[in-house]
C-alpha cells in the first residue's frame, strides 16, 4: 500500500528563523513562505533530491499544530507522509486492520490539493501519518 | 550540504509488533530485524521506494533511544537522516554556523559502516538530525 515517502512535517514556532537555518546553515533549498489558511498553517519546502521536508507554522487561532508545538515549544517531528495510489481502497483496508483514520474518515484535500487523510499515532507506535492520493 | 534523505527513524517499544503493523496493516516491505549491539538498538528497514524508515527497539541497557522511550512510551519519529558527500567539510561549516556536533564532533561509524554525525536538536528545532557520508 505505501508508496513514495512524499514529506516529513516538521512543526516550527518561528518559521523564518528554521527556514534561515535550512537554507544558510544546512545549505538546502527552501521555498517562500506559503499561507494556507483553509490549512492552520503556514509552510516552507525544503526541497531535498529525493522527498521534502514540510516546515510549518501555526496559522491563525485553530491550527493542528498548535497543540503539538504546546507540548513541544521548540518544535519537532509532527507527520510523515506517504504516496498511496488510491486513498479509499487504502482507507477500507486499514479500517478492516483495525486501524483508525481521524476525523470524518473521508479524505479531505490536502495542502498540495490531493485528497488525503490522517492515521491515528496510537495505532502505529506514536507517528502520525499522512496518506496522500496521487 | 544537505542531499538525499537517507531514513527516517521511529523508536518504538515493542518492534515485533511494530513490524507487523507496517507489514501487515500498511502493506510495506520489511526487512528481518538486525542486532546493531555497538549501536544499542536492533532495527528493521520498512522499504519505501525514494527513502526508507528505520524502526528502532533499544538494545543492551545504554540505548541512546532509552531515553526519547521514556519520554514517549509510545514510540515517536526519533531523527531524520541526511546524506552528505563530505561529512568532515559539512561538519566545519555547520560549527562556523553556530550549531553544536554531539559528542566528540568525530565522525562515528554508522549503522550502515558508514561516517555519521548527529547535530544538537536545540539548534534545528527540536529535530534530531543525523548525517551520513554516502
Amino acid at each position: 500500500m505505501l508508496g513514495r515517502v512524499n514529506h516529513v512535517a516538521i512543526a516550527v514556532p518561528d518559521l523564518a528563523a528554521a527556514t534561515a537555518s535550512y537554507r544558510d546553515t544546512l545549505g538546502a533549498t527552501v521555498s517562500a513562505p506559503q499561507a494556507l489558511p483553509e490549512h492552520g498553517v503556514t509552510v516552507v519546502f525544503v526541497e531535498l533530491p529525493n522527498t521534502k521536508v514540510e516546515l510549518l507554522q501555526p496559522l491563525g487561532t485553530d491550527s493542528p499544530i498548535a497543540a503539538f508545538l504546546d507540548k513541544n515549544p521548540s518544535g519537532g517531528m509532527h507527520h510523515i507522509c506517504y504516496e498511496v495510489g488510491d486513498i479509499l481502497a487504502a482507507r477500507d483496508q486499514l479500517i478492516q486492520g483495525g486501524a483508525r483514520v481521524l476525523g470524518t474518515g473521508e479524505p479531505k484535500i490536502g495542502a498540495h490539493g490531493k485528497p488525503v487523510l490522517f492515521l491515528h499515532p496510537k495505532d502505529f507506535f506514536g507517528t502520525l501519518i499522512e496518506l496522500e492520493q496521487v
